[in-house]
């Protein structure tokens, strides 16, 4: 648990601007600051170094960094001093506020590195806040969730989870979980006494209400809500000519609030990401849909097809002034099984009550997962029933979401609960079944497991690693 | 002096990242961060709003931004506190120390503009603390150049200026001018006692040595060294084939450590900006210079020719194992009027002790302002004498430049600079010339407004608004 390196880091973002911090974490942490900085006496260093000790806790002091060696004068910085255990990492921490240049920075870190810290892994302060107890793993993540919020209700969830609320729901299950396997247990040790000791009935209700309906309803928030931390894919699918670029640029227009692409994402079509009704929207159109013998044109339709897989939600245009063309009915077969929204666009050309001639079967959901299609009809060349469409976007998306509920596991967590699930459903028809309690205690005990790897108490160092290479060097 | 406006501003430079910064300052800061700051109580927001009063100055304070509206928790934070004047604008100063992710930041800095602060103008803070006093004019632009220093060289030049070394000059060169002035006045109030009031050979003794001298060797230190602020601008010429792309290459390849373009530069001419020895370089690499009719080849050589007269230093460069051409010789010609560095390349063709048969007048400067040419061989294709080369390029540049005396002015002040000194200059020549002491006070009293524009004691609003105008928001 105690980490014996100092760590140093810049943990403000690159650039030049005004302020930039170095961070020091670690039991040298205030030797070293001690060592390298000089209260100002006017507006000169104080020639006199300081001693550690006379650093207070959650203090700022204005002065100077300088480097003992030659007298060289860094910076006029501000330092920050937080004594363990009443920091970020619980051990002693030092913040460097200094101007935030390439130069400056580099030579306050290689000054500070140069007096026995050592550079900070990714996440590193973030990984010994964890593993010192001060925050859980789901805790943690938020973190990363924080920093990468593009919108305001992507922030919502990461803040509601820094503060600890999926890491109360998993305790309160694991806790109940905790009860059946003590009844459990006693039951094994004390055969004759079974009846006294578990009452199967009163213990297979528990594990039902207590932790089977509670993680499927975390589950199933999952379901409905990731893309509020992940975005939700949205794909623009129709036969060429139906106006899809111009739909992209229309939304954009107004919508282009978040320029930063998503690293990692392929760049075969057009794809940008804004955001719609306050929720992250990874938007792609595609290449024209249609039947072609052009080799070139043909790889890029399977490509299409493919992302058709992948998206949370279609925008199936066609042309309102036109009939349906046999191109559009083999689109709406490979898209029939996804939630889409059915655009009929250049309602410019059409009178205003013209309503599109679409088959019944294309209003009605195919499965019963699905949601009815939503049909609207729009003008994207005078920009009319656009803002509509955002509307419904938001609809579409959110529908499942409960506002008040902002606990959103991620990908991690929700793997773990079903882990955690089947495991706990197991135990409970094991009890119903008259199954040896040795088995039933094993399923308990796997399912507490499996929640405990979301806290972080039951979890694989290299499961670790992964989490915390997510993080920027300097968190 | 005082401005009423409460301003905010994020003050780390754009990006995801450890640490962002929201820095609010003004009377309203204390009120504003009272609003919308919740300490923690365990790992929840306490709902109690705390009253400014309750914040002691330079404490940090560990808790949450919280909509008061909503109760939406938009972070976990640290408050910084700092209570004037004892703080960079001598205003009331809160920094939100909050995670820096895009939506975050926006979210926090706007929730501070809707409690009654406004968006700070670049530099405004700077401005203020120029504003109030705590610092003069040079101070303030020492600012910037810590920011935009990009080798060491250069922020020791920029934290001395902070420091206020080139205050601390002026004003004793200010003081000198002042005893003479008052001098000058009472010989104008009693004319009848002139030869009591003022000792004009003492006078004319102390404006040569404490003005005169003194502010040529300022400007004579702005020759030779604002290039570790500016940069050294650097420009390979030659003809074609001798090898000027590789000697660029292979001074990139391992020097290659500011990756940042310097903004606005024209981009006809790859263009290049290094740290050799600690010295900025920017380094130009031109069309070959020969005789050609290839009118778009023309063209590019015209304006190499105009580049070498912008350069600070030539690289000219001529191929060791051929005699010179006619080619050579022009160019010689076009860059004879500059410091160069003859750069005899592929030493590899040649036997080792061949010399390079160049003309005498080549290795004499043809004017007294210039330094002796230096001429070197290299062999570019093995790295062979391009380390020496930087060796050289460092010597060369930094000849004038006193190492002690890291008080380099910038263009701003070399003018002002040249101003107080012309008009000091005639002050002197007034006196021994014994022009009425109505003149020479006028002349002294110009040269004490021109030194104080340096300081930003006499300066028009609108120099000053262009100062602060290269500052970046949030500084």
């Amino acid at each position: 648990m105690t980490n014996s390196a100092t760590i140093a880091a810049i943990a403000t973002p690159a650039g030049s601007g005004g302020i930039g911090i170095i961070k020091i974490s670690g039991k040298d942490a205030l030797t070293i600051a001690a060592s390298v900085f000089r209260k100002s006496c006017g507006r000169t260093p104080n020639s006199e170094p300081r001693t550690p000790n006379v650093f207070e806790s959650h203090r700022l002091y204005h002065g100077y960094v300088v480097n003992p060696e030659n007298g060289r004068v860094l910076d006029e910085i501000l330092l920050a001093v937080m004594v363990a255990p009443y920091s970020y990492t619980r051990e002693d921490v030092v913040e460097i506020h200094a101007h935030s240049g390439p130069a400056v920075l580099t030579a306050i870190l290689n000054l500070v590195l140069k007096h026995g810290a050592r550079l900070a892994d990714p996440g590193e302060f973030t990984k010994r806040a964890y593993l010192s107890g001060r925050i859980d793993l789901t805790q943690a993540e938020a973190v990363i969730d924080i920093i990468n919020a593009k919108t305001e209700k992507s922030l919502d969830i990461a803040t509601a989870q820094i503060r600890g609320n999926i890491k109360a729901h998993i305790e309160s299950v694991r806790d109940s979980l905790f009860h059946i396997l003590a009844e459990t247990e006693a039951a094994i040790d004390f055969p004759e006494d079974v009846e006294e000791t578990i009452d199967t009935d009163s213990a297979v209700e528990v594990i039902q209400n207590q932790v089977v309906d509670k993680l499927n309803k975390l589950i199933k928030q999952y379901e409905n809500a990731h893309f509020l931390r992940d975005g939700l894919k949205v794909l623009i699918a129709g036969r060429p000519n139906v106006g899809k670029s111009s739909l992209m640029n229309c939304l954009l227009r107004k919508d282009r609030a978040i320029v930063t692409p998503i690293p990692g994402t392929t760049r075969d079509f057009i794809e940008e990401t804004l955001n719609i009704r306050g929720i992250p929207v990874t938007i792609t159109d595609t290449a024209g849909l249609h039947e072609t013998d052009d080799p070139v044109e043909i790889l890029g339709i399977k490509k299409a097809y493919e992302y058709i897989e992948d998206a949370d939600l279609i925008l199936f245009m066609t042309d309102l002034s036109q009939p349906l063309t046999p191109d559009d009915h083999e689109i709406y077969e490979k898209i029939s099984h996804k939630n889409f929204i059915l655009v009929a666009n250049k309602a410019d050309l059409v009178e205003e009550k013209f309503e599109p001639d679409i088959p019944d079967a294309w209003k009605l959901p195919i499965s019963p997962e699905l949601r009815k299609p939503e049909i609207i009809k729009t003008s994207v060349r005078y920009d009319r029933g656009v803002d509509a469409l955002r509307d419904l976007i938001a609809a579409v998306s959110m529908g499942g979401y409960d506002d008040k509920n902002t606990i959103i596991p991620n990908l991690r967590h929700k793997l773990a609960l079903e882990r955690g699930l089947q495991a706990a459903s197991s135990a409970a028809s094991g009890i119903q079944n008259g199954t040896p309690f040795e088995l039933i205690s094993m399923d308990i005990q796997e399912s507490l497991d499996s929640l405990g790897e979301i806290l972080g108490i039951t979890i694989r160092e290299d499961i670790l690693d992964q989490i915390f290479s997510r993080f920027c060097i300097g968190k």
